[in-house]
């Protein structure tokens, strides 16, 4: 038995971690043909499986480095994870946050009593802050990921799933500094040394992806992603290493891929999953990975998605499946014009979300005016009966 | 024992149906200085209880019966559990539904293999064809709720629940027709007598809670909610003989009470619940109920509801919880003059999501502009903040 799989066998979680469900995907199984299941690490208490491994880290502390309190820089999960394992261990915990955080990530925090010092323009400068500060105070900067304990105390995941199914095929990971992958595929290759591993980033955050393929560390210049859980920069030696022995492959998936994914999860699921928890299934619904006749597991790995940025998902996904359209219509700027196509709408049974008229476009002829209107629609059919109601009523119109 | 304790005692449900998890509320618990469990049937697989119901009304039906087919009219939950239902028995259902059903209730329901006929105006009249129907072709009318065998399917819950926490103070329960209540009302006081069992429904459709009142049947002429699982216009007096009996208060909550209900438990919980399924949770964050100090479960009934819906709460909820807010800003209609305005804007770090730029006006003098403006903001404090550096660069403006 390897010493890192020794190290998950004897991580500590239960005391703040649940075992969290391994749920058969129904609707997706049977789009793919297989057989899909989620691993639900959004159902804990803060929302994702980040509690494991700050809480393993902390456990392994002596008594002088708890009263001392804790440090990390964090945006999101692992600041949640480490301040509720700080809470459970009565320890003072100071959280590095970039000075853009949104309010409810920092509130998130703050309720589960740490200290929040908002520093940074972004993850990196917080971190250069952070690791100053702690030296400073001497207090233990935990890191998010590339710490041996943190990763065993993710590898806790893949124990559970094994439990389950110990004949599975394959298991699908988000991959953003490699904490979770790492530690999943050494629990996992250990219990059954057939399992694929996969790991997937977002296109807008891959340097781990492109590493791998290197087989060196190669950092991006930027990192932009919805997917705001796995937007890591840079990729760090020591995971890389990890991940070029334990990992079979890494994908990636495109921004409308992983919006595809949520709203998918939204809508018929009535999962909340962010960004990072859907680039699983954002992979396997776009075939990034050949998963037909595979029992598959995926990683749920939080829920802790902004409800701006879902209402944004929604809104796009409904234009992008005809459940939305956006028609600009040039009409005669007269009494009643607005009238008689509105009928024509209520008659096609579109529903008007939102309309505005504008005479003063430089594109008009004197006498014509634009509208612009918004419609609920009930598919591409329904679209096409209404663009053929218009055009049949001597409309010019094009959709926007 | 009573007739209908027995009969929900034996009523059969778990072909199907599922025991759902009965979760503590810790957030909620904390605010309302109580201890709140929600009884999660938004995670059947129909995302709603519906389906123990139809169900066990099925399971009484005999095999001539099952072999003609079953029929109901719904717009939503009880028709995806009679359809699962009548899956599950190889038997043809066919669900009426209102003309203008949403495409994705449609779909969910043929999804289960039933057949959907759109017909009627709204649920009254496609409950009208459906009885007609049923008759004519010799099927079997399954009604939502109106039915002791439906109503034992939904009484199941509480054994479930009391199952549990024998010790509870109350339930809280939505009523629509009034099914689930008189189910879980039974169950429950049989069990024991001292629990309190209290209604909430929606103000927009309040016909039961306005006849418990008078103790007689008194409908009303419209219906309005969206809660929409619970939208039923009009009282039956065989439902409100059972309330009478066995419910011990019924209280209602406004639309906007529902929204944020619904906002609080998306955001808070990770939950996708339904208006229906929220108004329970809205009666207590309102005060409606008595419950501090209290054991209370409340039934969170289902989870389908419409995304687009989704996406409006949201945005509403936003501009309610000053995370958005809107102005109509009078500039001077010169070059420069956005420029600057969106200049303050940044540095009062208001990430501005939607402008409307308008020199037409009637209201205004010449040379001057009208500029909407939505800005994400990060609550009161920083609302104020934007107004005042708006007022201190001697902008006139107001918030629409």
């Amino acid at each position: 038995m390897n010493d890192y799989f020794e190290k998950i066998l004897q991580a500590e979680v239960y005391e703040v971690a649940k075992k969290t469900p391994l749920e058969k995907a129904h609707n997706l199984s049977n789009t793919l043909n297989n057989e899909v299941f989620l691993k639900r690490e959004d159902l804990q208490d803060v929302f994702s499986f980040k509690i494991r491994g700050a809480y393993n880290k902390m456990s392994k502390l002596s008594k002088s480095q708890l009263t001392q309190g804790v440090i990390t820089s964090s945006a999101g999960n692992h600041a949640q994870g480490l301040a509720y394992s700080a809470q459970h261990f009565k320890c003072d915990a100071t959280i590095f946050m970039p000075e853009a955080t949104p309010l409810t990530k920092v509130s998130g925090v703050k309720s589960y009593g740490a200290q929040v010092i908002l520093k940074g323009a972004n993850y990196d400068e917080s971190y250069a802050h952070a690791t100053t500060f702690a030296k400073e105070y001497e207090k233990e900067f935990i890191h998010p990921f590339a710490d041996d304990a943190v990763i065993a105390g993710q590898g806790t995941i893949a124990l559970e799933i094994l439990e389950e199914y110990q004949d599975l095929d394959m298991i699908i990971v988000p991959i953003g500094g490699g904490g979770l992958i790492s530690g999943i595929a050494i629990a996992a290759k250990a219990i059954n040394p057939n399992i694929k591993i996969i790991g997937v980033q977002a296109s807008g955050a891959n340097a781990m992806k492109t590493s791998f393929e290197m087989q060196i560390v190669s950092n991006s210049k930027s990192v932009k992603t919805i997917a705001d859980g796995i937007a890591v920069r840079d990729a760090t030696p020591m995971m890389l290493a990890y991940i070029l022995e334990y990992v079979d492959e890494i994908v990636e998936v495109e921004e409308q891929e992983i919006a595809n994914a949520i709203l998918f999860l939204l809508e018929r699921q009535k999962l909340v999953v962010e960004g990072a928890g859907a680039v699983a299934i954002a992979a396997m619904m776009h075939q990034k990975i050949d998963v037909e006749d595979k029992k598959v597991a995926t990683i749920i790995s939080g829920g802790n998605i902004d409800v701006t940025m879902l209402s944004l998902i929604i809104e796009k996904g409904l234009v992008k499946s005809n459940r939305k359209m956006k028609l600009l219509v040039t009409l005669m700027d007269k009494p009643g014009a607005l009238m008689q196509i509105t009928s024509i709408l209520k008659d096609s049974d579109a529903n008007i979300v939102q309309i505005d008229y504008d005479r003063n476009s430089v594109k008009l002829d004197f006498g014509e005016a634009h509208v612009t209107i918004a419609l609920e629609t009930k598919g591409k059919e329904h679209q096409n009966t209404i663009r053929e109601n218009l055009k049949h009523n001597g409309y010019r119109f094009k959709q926007i």
